[in-house]
């Protein structure tokens, strides 16, 4: 069989590379778990009818066929319904409705799992990707107060990743009941389209985006010229600058203006806050408007700083019906980071490296395969005080074995006894260690030497290129 | 939408289980990494004339086709010729062969990945289910200790699992060349089949065996009755009982012969390092076989004591060309643990539970909105020192919030001061913490107080049918 080359869109590491990704997802499970969420796993598959309700991404299912089944039975066979999830908020929406009468409601959950999308691949966008997902789902109610703290757990997550080099964020938020409010109160009643048009702003320009307000939304150049203004809105200040923008262009009157405040209050709050538990973080940028339909309060959108090129690394949203039973309604707010996406960039830009690629941190030359077993022996001790180890794959000269351990960055190679008889000292020599970094030898016993603790396990640690 | 059912085949677990389940994949990982196996992961998906390579399993691959991929394009298009990985061994090779230049070799690494076969779903039979891969894959030749060393590994694992009620495990031996050997010696030119017959035992009994040894391997009266006395080994002493067995047949004759003492050989090295390293875990067992063709040396198979019903929880083997490049052949060892169907037996028998299906360990009350952030203060102090912790949902009467953390299995409620002062205390009292299995209620001090270890996290612990 020739070499077989990568699958465009499929992204693998190699051990190193792992070892980073690890680390990344360690850190994001031991972040959300101390904030209080339960881990949960979904399968990969949903039914087709479950995916496609959102409509806009059906183009991007990759839906199952089992090799073996008839054309004939396509559409009719047990398998023809199912599809791969291509994020992981349907398979909660689903899992919440399956389970209700188990879970504890609020109930707050983390989900880190991979989804596929059929895309064209392209730079950051991939066809399989891993996605760290948290979200409070209720029954019923969901206070404002969950739209603060989502947030927050993401900058503490990303704030316990910047010791190895991932670089700061910024998370941008936006209200959507200030964009809906603030269009209405300017006389434009589809603020979908509106807010179609607005999320279009980076990609296009304010001038294309104009021209889709007035195309799509009905807007007269003055309500498109309004908006543009609304959207440039960020920073510092925001509430009382959109209060005065309302004013200027009469948009804060009836219902919309209502609407207006309660955004304004809603998003004044969470700002605060943050300003308190994450200073610099979070920021109020109005232009964020998220293409989907579903979302019903916050909005938020976060870039890695120096890498804002990437697109949104972590987005998301409070929605008013993540789920419904026809009895009970389950509205929820949560956020998602796209894993493979930062990671491919950690790895790519030298931003985040590993101090080796494999987890011993010893090797226990072998002086002859019949004494193989005393090598073992000495892992097995090191192993039980929780030092990763290995022995070596034959006993061939020592300069190889420690050659093998040096190659894959281990830094310790382990003599037991027998290995110094062979080299010539008396039989009464015991066992010694050697740190191949500096050369040296020291006697050991297997029953209480420890390598230091930056040495236990492969590290993140910041690449060449770490700010 | 009308409540979801589950989907047969697709397990899922409720926070309870997947505290069960993470803690069996936690354990896992940290055995692997201490025996130096390097964790990797594969795309889900691989091209379809890979995963036929060992064309008898074609029928359980599972297809992609995108959504909106045109019926006359399927066959050309480019996702037409993918499928999702039936197992970890095939997109092991093939990553092994893309990036050999980039890997030291012997490679050892673990794997631990969802995988999916269109099968019809059964007791402890999934479609999509875990597996948890130790493979150690060698460039040219690879020395007999691995054979010898995999299996122990498991071992290790498996033991590590013990304390919290995992039953114990029997692993399962033979080597393919004491079966080929033996079936050579007695005049059976047709390996494979024999293989394929004696693979059935468990199922049919050993008059179907006897009956397939006749009409698919040729054999003879004799020669099948000398099969299945093999077969029949296990247990002490087996090298010498099939040597003994051997003479008896007249099987112990040419290459045939030459083949088997070379398999006895291994096979008593293997039993007698198990005896010293994991005694009473490994023992030999000459029915087994396993169906495939690919393995050529050691093969494997795990009981779980008490649930031989499940069938086999961690089988494998060693195969002298895992992947071949023309130039090169990678030969290797491995095993495989069937993650979901263990955790599923542990959860439906009862045998492992979990303290709590949620991460905190702590409850802060609320004492109303205004002071949310003084309790959102003391969740941070916490946190900061590893204390899972999450501040109530809503300022409702205390009594209501030591029910949520109680509903929850939350251990412990904090009071902040405004609780304090709101309970009729003077001003000055300050943080109070209550144990709310005992009722007793301590002043505590964010920056200090540490529930007890055992309290920290969600743990699992044998259940009510652990042994």
């Amino acid at each position: 069989m020739a070499r077989p080359t990568p699958l465009s869109g499929f992204p693998e590491w190699l051990p190193e590379g792992r070892v980073v990704e690890q680390h990344v997802l360690d850190t994001l499970r031991r972040t959300f778990e101390l904030h209080g969420f339960a881990g949960i796993e979904t399968r990969a598959v949903e039914p087709l009818d479950q995916l496609l309700r959102k409509g806009e991404t059906s183009k991007e299912i990759y839906v199952l066929r089992r090799l073996q089944e008839q054309e004939a039975d396509e559409g009719r066979g047990e398998q023809a319904g199912l599809g791969l999830h291509f994020d992981l908020t349907v398979p909660f929406a689903r899992y919440v409705l399956e389970n209700a009468g188990k879970l504890h409601f609020p109930f707050r959950r983390y989900q880190i799992q991979k989804v596929w999308r059929g895309e064209r691949p392209q730079e950051g966008r991939f066809r399989e990707f891993v996605q760290a997902d948290v979200d409070v789902v209720a029954a019923g109610e969901l206070p404002y107060h969950y739209e603060v703290e989502l947030p927050l757990v993401m900058a503490d997550a990303f704030a316990a990743l910047a010791d190895v080099g991932v670089p700061p964020v910024r998370i941008l938020v936006n209200n959507r009941k200030v964009v809906e409010g603030f269009a209405r109160g300017l006389g434009l009643a589809d603020v979908d389209a509106v807010l179609r048009a607005v999320d279009k702003l980076d990609k296009v320009g304010p001038d294309a985006v104009a021209d889709l307000l007035r195309a799509e939304a009905g807007a007269s150049a003055e309500q498109a010229a309004a908006m543009l203004d609304l959207a440039a809105v960020r920073g510092d200040d925001v509430v009382a600058r959109v209060r005065a923008l309302a004013e200027r262009h009469g948009a804060r009157t009836g219902a919309g203006g209502d609407l207006l405040d309660a955004g304004l209050a809603e998003l004044g709050a969470l700002l605060d806050a943050a300003a308190t538990r994450a200073p610099g973080v979070i920021t109020a940028d109005l232009k964020i408007a998220r293409g989907l339909d579903y979302y019903t309060g916050s909005v938020y959108e976060t870039v890695l700083v120096g890498h804002e090129d990437l697109g949104s690394i972590c987005s998301g949203g409070r929605y008013d019906a993540l789920a419904s039973d026809g009895t009970t309604t389950y509205p929820g707010v949560g956020l998602s980071i796209g894993v493979s996406r930062l990671v491919s960039r950690l790895l790519s830009a030298g931003l985040v490296t590993a101090t080796r690629g494999v987890p011993s941190a010893v090797v226990v030359a072998v002086t002859s395969e019949e004494t193989r077993q005393e090598s073992e022996a000495v892992a097995a001790a090191l192993r039980a005080r929780g030092i990763p180890t290995e022995v070596a794959p034959a006993a061939a000269k020592f300069g190889k074995q420690i050659r093998y351990a040096d190659r894959r960055g281990v830094p310790f190679v382990w003599f037991p006894p027998t290995a110094r008889t062979a080299e010539g000292a008396d039989a009464a020599t015991g066992h010694e260690v050697k740190d191949i970094r500096s050369g040296e030898q020291v006697p050991a016993d297997p029953a209480t030497w420890t390598p230091p603790a930056e040495d236990l396990l492969p590290r993140a640690v910041p690449g060449p290129a770490a700010g």
